[in-house]
């Protein structure tokens, strides 16, 4: 039966509401989006993460040693200064540029029913215009 | 029978041809994306931008304010300066860095049949070494 | 029968591991994920390159002049010094920031069973903490 194949229906798909506490902001979302992988039991597929802001961004990097995190955040600090003469009148022209470099979408692959991560890696929301609620919308299509 | 399964045949693609007007330029295509996503009929699924080029990219980025796309411009000139002591013969070594940082895809989902874009957000091209005539591709993947 | 559906099987996908040889170095990996892709037998689809890596990225860019790679080499180093008061123990912030800014997939349109690459076009592993032995891992989703 053709309406019974799982590809004639919508792949699960869900968001995430998150919290930032600065301006910039490398925030952790791994065990969320995991979970939701874990919940879905798409077995082998691709989790797709999009964040529909354009002062705030997506990762993938190193967990283990929030240092990595804070150096980052500080290095794209020194890359695109907060003040540069920008004619944007928010103020934020920075946080846009900071965005357009990391991007708005990850794509990681699921294998056994997980997340295939390295070994070291995790999932950043990038905070680059915070504190704020911000969202992730998490799209999870099985093979 | 399954030959006439949507998955037995080609995902909707097609191809944009853009002409840019300066050396860099963040062009917006974010209506001739969406265009291409209604026509296709895809009510949920996930639209994927690729562009063939080695000094062009694609971003998702605000488009309300065609200061921000001004900044950005200026910005990545401040970073990757036009002439630094390149190797590279064509006087481009800048354009192709540049689209290396900004990427050469984007991945966008679909829902309800139209471009899930964020409030802000839209599709641009950017151009680092025109003006040209460039191909923007774009691939529809229903769910 | 569902069970002889393609879409009912884990999507072809493979590891490949490559040496570097230098700390930073661009490396054109195009052969080798073009032959995954001619080996799956898949005419139309995505092929998904990742790295699992937080210290390596990927890229596509042009491959015909090595030029281009040494300037791009050159232009990060410039863009994220090997020393800069990072607060990470390890000495390799500049290393995780680097592929933070190229990423850690890239996503490219497979059609008439081969790499819808652009004419410049090659798909590179981004060493930026070696050299070591890297894995790049390939997956092939047929539309």
């Amino acid at each position: 039966m053709p309406s019974s194949s799982s590809k004639a229906r919508p792949a699960p798909a869900g968001e995430l509401a998150v919290r930032t506490e600065r301006r910039t902001q490398l925030l952790d979302v791994t065990a969320a989006v995991a979970k939701m992988v874990q919940d879905s039991g798409v077995q082998s597929g691709i989790c797709y993460v999009y964040v529909p802001h354009t002062t705030a961004g997506v990762i993938i990097n190193e967990n283990a040693d929030p240092d990595v995190a804070a150096d980052m955040e500080d290095a794209l600090a020194r890359l695109v200064p907060k003040d540069a003469g920008y004619n944007h009148a928010e103020g934020n022209s920075d946080s846009h540029i900071k965005t357009a470099l990391v991007g708005t979408s990850a794509t990681i692959f699921i294998s056994g029913g997980q997340l295939e991560l390295g070994r070291w890696q995790g999932i950043f929301l990038c905070e680059f215009d915070g504190p704020r609620t911000r969202r992730l919308r998490v799209k999870i299509v099985p093979d």
